[in-house]
């Protein structure tokens, strides 16, 4: 959707959420939320695990535009790839340990078989820039080796920072395994509610992006240009 | 100190202190010392660098035992190790850009040049159980591998984890770079202070030691045995 304009808050002075309650979870997202409603979006993105976990349902109700997820999307194309329904969850300690993402993939699919793999040392080296390592590559090893073991054939990637190292994970795993990018899914899911909706742009060239950090946009330059695969021209601070 | 009873608190449930203000830190340290002192304590070593940073001379004017840090011991090694008084301080990213520590250095060796190295995934490898493993070695190589044009002559470990992964680090430096474990001079100052109170004990074999943490005692009977060299035998939770 090269001519869509994209306008992004980071709350990076309150991350992370996986270890906040339902509760401040919800109410920081309200919050999020509303300031991106004053800059008149017409489509929502919840492009964080914790929040689509505790606070989608709530947050499609408040709000009066289309809100998509990053989690049924990925849901929907791991259990299109899986053919024998054992697949592998890969996440955070905190996102594993509650438990949630679990139990909403199993509402959904309760034939699936989950092998849920935490990897608590991804998010550090990716946010310290360590994306291309060969550090990379070894935690990889560490963490996914054993699933040569196993007859899983899918396995998801449980956080929004995996996708960066998705070739690391991707040549630890045996090629008998799928595995899923739910940024990618995410996207595709966007492009049809837009269409469905007629909210596509009929703009003719690329838009001006706008990002916003609730701490530190300078950080957040330094590090985005990874993410994003261009420099961010317009960074700004958004306190909370 | 082989015949010396260690009653240890770890404040597990509220890690890390480096993001905490200097109010709470030492209101959580009042209460944990409040804990050991019940437990007949007859010296405290406060083992955290954010602690002594902040909550050190307060928590000696409250309590009437001998009070050790690991800071000060570090800092007597390191100035005595200098022959240049250029050093360098590895730490977190937290105790490197808070510039406490580096306050506290020059407010009684005025004349040492600080060249600061924050070293942010030191600790997650070390928690996750990789203070073997090549990973270190590399990460040890990224962040410190610059110290080689310098003219530093000697390093101090600002950090109580760095300990386990003195080798890595070693490794990486130059000969010329004598490289400071605060732990040692640590032990050295409270063996002195012991003797100058008349504290020693008068055992002739080794005691049991006691092991409190505020959460997970799981987490920390796994992890410790790498810390102690031996099975913690004896690990209690400490609600907060």
């Amino acid at each position: 959707m090269p001519n869509e304009q994209f306008i992004y808050l980071g709350d990076t002075a309150r991350v992370p959420y996986g270890n906040k309650s339902p509760t401040a979870i919800l109410h920081y997202s309200i919050e999020n939320v509303s300031f991106l409603m004053d800059q008149k979006i017409k489509l929502l993105v919840v492009a964080c695990h914790t929040v689509c976990t505790y606070a989608l349902p709530n947050l499609q109700k408040y709000f009066p535009i289309p809100i998509v997820g990053v989690i049924d999307p990925g849901f929907n194309t791991l259990v299109k790839a899986t053919k024998n329904f054992q697949i592998a969850l890969l996440g955070t300690a905190n996102t594993i340990k509650s438990g949630a993402y679990q139990r909403l993939l199993l509402k959904y699919h309760p034939d699936v078989k989950i092998h849920t793999i935490a990897c608590p040392l991804f998010v550090p080296l990716i946010e310290e820039g360590f994306s291309d390592h060969l550090m990379v590559d070894l935690a990889a090893y560490e963490y996914l080796h054993t699933l040569k073991k196993t007859t899983i054939d899918a396995a998801l990637l449980a956080c929004t920072h995996y996708p960066l190292i998705y070739e690391s994970i991707k040549k630890t795993l045996p090629p008998s395994i799928k595995l899923i990018d739910p940024a990618e899914s995410c996207a595709e899911c966007v492009l049809s509610v837009l269409k469905r909706n007629n909210l596509i742009s009929n703009r003719t060239k690329a838009p001006k992006h706008k990002f916003f950090t609730t701490d530190s946009p300078e950080k957040f330059q330094r590090l985005a240009e990874k993410f994003l695969g261009f420099k961010p021209y317009h960074v700004e601070l958004k306190p909370v």
